[in-house]
């Protein structure tokens, strides 16, 4: 039988048709069993109503939500990431984490002093002779992407940061270098100038194999977000003191009683975590 | 009789206390007679009603145009480059033709390449080796101010498009610099990093004694948006004609015969745009 193809608009109003090998990929990545995928992956094809990406990501999160809480929190780690906001912070607090589980020295939202004035930047890190400027571009949309203006403005800035940072710099071997970090996506225009101009960019998915959304699955650093078992207002308080990792709550658990919960209540949240971050 | 001092609110929500001698010089500029202004001013100080730069700016407006169109139109020069919106297209066309008024030969809307990537560029302009990239940013708000990382942004930019132009560049007479024009105001952070970074900038009352609002009442570069005898629609369709000064209009009255207007109604506007204009 010849299948018509099914035409999908994506969050940024572009069009594609629909890959079964797409979905079914991203299905596998959560640990789900084979079996599960597939009938997932034809469930979709059935029903011709999903001609949206957000409506297939429901129905498939809502079918690996019933077949177990971690295949489904993994599935959604782009979402959790979104649910970060609406403000940026969190999201710099998130990426200073993710940079510190790579081995660097971190230092959150800092007012530097360049060579004309002072800015409030992200993020600092450093390993060894590396030192990064970072700054982070959250969006709470899917689909919203950077543009070539906001490149543009940090590597101004940088420029002012670095020639006040160069005359302070007695070790020739330290460099400095900026890092731009989104959870969505960049322009093609900003992509060609960041590389032209020596810019470091991440989006969720760039540069190809080392892009954010795989950094976090790589190394396991979903964020709290991620938890089905704990509520909005409960995932803010523990993002307000700082914890944004689901690897990190068995550290704090203090925090988790502040919030009234009980034993019972704190192992399930423990368990959702230790399986979603595989720790 | 000691007057308490009226506390007045700026557009941009600032507060000062309310300057007889402020007003009194603005109402001055217009050409109307002393006895007026000092009528107006003293009116403004017994209706303390008047707590707003707003209020005061209508009162003292109409009080004008009862005296005569001219005064009125020539008070209103701030609203009247705001009326240029509500894009910012006709400001870029305005700030190109007061650019040529002093001399420079200039080109709107261009699409450079840079060394890295392709800019659309407002307007560029030439006098003898001088060459400026010009960005207008246009605020259809008073009070809206545009912030560093605006000039950042077009300082970057402005690198990106220099690399290029000194490599193709065989007379080294020739200067490209950066130029960037608002109709409100810029942060005190943008005007020291425009200092310090080497950018040009030019906002309604910055640099002192030669800002936007005193370059256009020096050299007489009213908009036709400042005429009380013609409608927003006509004003318009006159704007997207190419006409943005009033001084232009007595070169295109072909267009005020599209506009279907009859030979009497044509005199007054062409005498208004004369009082206004003083050419």
């Amino acid at each position: 039988m010849i299948m018509k193809p099914i035409i999908i608009t994506k969050a940024s109003g572009e069009k594609e048709s629909f890959s079964p090998r797409k979905l079914s990929k991203s299905l596998k990545k959560t640990g789900a069993n084979i079996n599960l995928v597939e009938e997932i992956v034809k469930g979709v094809q059935k029903k011709h109503r999903l001609n949206k990406t957000k409506d297939i990501y429901n129905y498939a999160f809502s079918r690996l939500k019933k077949s177990g809480p971690p295949f489904a929190a993994r599935y959604s780690l782009k979402r959790a990431i979104m649910q970060l906001g609406p403000t940026g912070y969190p999201f710099e607090k998130f990426i200073g984490e993710v940079l510190k589980y790579q081995g660097y020295y971190i230092k959150t939202n800092q007012i530097i002093q360049g060579s004309c004035v002072k800015h409030e930047i992200d993020v600092t890190s450093q390993k060894g002779n590396k030192h990064y400027m970072v700054e982070c571009k959250f969006h709470n949309q899917p689909g919203k992407k950077s543009d070539v203006k906001v490149i543009l403005y940090i590597k101004a800035r940088f420029n002012d940061v670095k020639q006040r940072w160069l005359k302070n710099q007695i070790d020739k071997k330290k460099t400095l270098q900026a890092l731009i970090v989104t959870n969505t996506k960049f322009t093609s225009d900003a992509i060609r100038y960041a590389n032209c101009a020596g810019v470091n960019i991440i989006s969720w998915s760039y540069p190809k194999d080392n892009g954010l959304g795989e950094t976090i699955e790589k190394l396991n650093l979903h964020p709290i977000t991620a938890l089905t078992s704990l509520s909005k207002s409960q995932k803010e308080f523990l993002i307000r003191k700082g914890v944004v990792l689901c690897r990190d709550i068995k550290k704090r658990i203090h925090l988790l009683k502040q919030l009234k919960l009980n034993n019972k209540k704190i192992d399930k949240i423990l368990e959702e975590s230790q399986l979603i971050s595989r720790f």
